[in-house]
């Protein structure tokens, strides 16, 4: 972790860490929230995917990078194959937002466009094709060390912290987590903060037995939509990691006071956390406890029509 | 301004400074944005009020104090007042909202209701009643102080800075920006940034004549809408400060800037110096920019109706 951490650090923001009186009072508790939505490519992702890129050997560097995703994990990856000066493809589905696809451009890689149901099997194919090297967007050691430096450096801020809250979709960012609270806060309760909507993750735990991802899932958090990963899940599992479900409206509320109070934009999967804490709010009574809010990519079509 | 910033120090947050490599591109120079959105009761006014309030004899503060403000200025008073655990009477606006009412009162203030006409004249009469101190939101010396801590941050994180843009209304703001710039950096220049509906500092400074405030000034930069003050009259000109103005479309455009790219929450008014960098993006080429980004108390009614 703390070489990942070096590995990247010149290449990602310290993002900063944010607190609310009025949240504290009501919880009784005081939080601290790491914004990752001020990070590069504007989620925590920038900083798994540069510690993958960077940590490529040169052979492998050379023939480039290749990821399949719908979201920032792309805008990652081709963010830190710009860095490296590699070539980058992101595979990405039909119909995705001029927007993103843009922004990926605008970093230098190359996108194309794949019927949804086939984004893996395209993006194999093509890196069979051009030898290009395959970037996971959680199963991979080098992402999940990469996530783990969200949570280092808010243990470094806070290290007496009680709880650290964070998202789960496949996995990486919270595996990441667990691993930085390890070495550095051996009392730090690590939790996951899951959608009903997509409550594999939670299922997966509760049963010890790893369950398939929810079929085509839907909920406003379009980060969390991922299946949790195999490595995620015996890193959860032997950590015995409680997981936090919410409605989606639950959701909406927490983006609207991290918008209306805390005067961020962030996307619904980074709301989630808060969303989480407010449903265990009886138990953090005087504890510190640490959210990692993923990232601010969002159109907002999720605010109710008048915002405030 | 050092004596405000250790009297200040405890109460108020060093607030993020953050940066976007797209805008810096775009401008090929380097922008530094001081985020008072971030600020307790979310806006810069907390620091000159705080400094005012601390800055009181014990026999004056004991009597209280007393403001009027339909915005920030009155929840600052409040806030500090609160710190100091004095009373405090918040003059407001009829028709002020509810959020705006509420707020000042959960400080612990007592607030009033007058009509807009007769805001100041009720303030002194009550404040001859009782005894209490007037807290003036900007002919005020420890509140401009108080103002100009924000800069002085600014300046300790960043001593290169070339140009700072701040906005003008009242111009404690500003006035406090330039005696920070004067004793820590002698090369600065401080830029003003002034709505075109609300131009009398524009103009007070091209003709040397402190022009009367606008009548009826409406602007969507609703922390503008003061007339320049005597004492930042004065000050503006010893500095022979330039000041940039901008319409209204602008003032969104650059708000929705700040909501998209940068993801943050900024009220209009702390989206006017970007406005004003864009309108000068010809004389910035290679230098370092700081702004400050004034407070984020909007209820985003200014918003496009479909946000991006």
């Amino acid at each position: 972790m703390q070489a990942a951490a070096r590995l990247i650090e010149a290449h990602v923001h310290r993002t900063p860490v944010l607190t609310s009186a009025t949240l504290d009072r009501q919880f009784g508790s005081s939080v601290f929230f790491k914004y990752e939505s001020f990070q590069k490519v504007g989620a925590f992702k920038a900083r798994g995917a540069v510690n993958a890129v960077l940590s490529l050997e040169d052979g492998d560097a050379s023939r480039g990078v290749i990821a399949h995703s719908s979201g920032n994990h792309g805008a990652a990856v081709a963010y830190a194959a710009g860095i490296r000066g590699i070539g980058c493809m992101v595979v990405m589905p039909a119909g995705s937002s001029a927007v993103k696809i843009d922004a990926i451009r605008g970093y230098g890689a190359e996108t194309m466009l794949v019927d949804r149901s086939l984004l893996s099997e395209s993006t194999h194919a093509r890196a069979a094709e051009t030898g290009a090297t395959f970037i996971h967007p959680y199963e991979h050691l080098d992402v999940i060390a990469g996530q783990g430096t969200a949570a280092m450096e808010l243990l470094e801020d806070h290290p007496n912290l009680d709880l650290l809250v964070v998202p789960i979709g496949g996995g990486g960012l919270i595996s990441g987590s667990i691993v930085s609270a390890a070495a550095m806060a051996p009392n730090l309760t690590v939790i996951g903060a899951e959608p009903e909507q997509v409550d594999d993750a939670f299922r997966s735990l509760q049963t010890g037995i790893h369950q398939p991802p929810v079929t085509a899932p839907l909920s406003i958090a379009d980060g969390l939509l991922a299946g949790l990963g195999e490595k995620a899940f015996d890193i959860l599992s032997a950590a015995q990691t409680e997981i936090v479900t919410m409605s989606e409206d639950e959701i909406v509320d927490a983006g609207l006071f991290h918008l209306q109070r805390m005067k961020t934009v962030v996307e619904p999967s980074g709301a989630v956390p808060l969303a989480a804490l407010r449903k265990i709010s009886g138990d953090i009574q005087g504890k510190k406890v640490g959210v990692v809010v993923t990232g601010g990519n969002t159109d907002l079509a999720w605010l109710p029509s008048r915002p405030v």
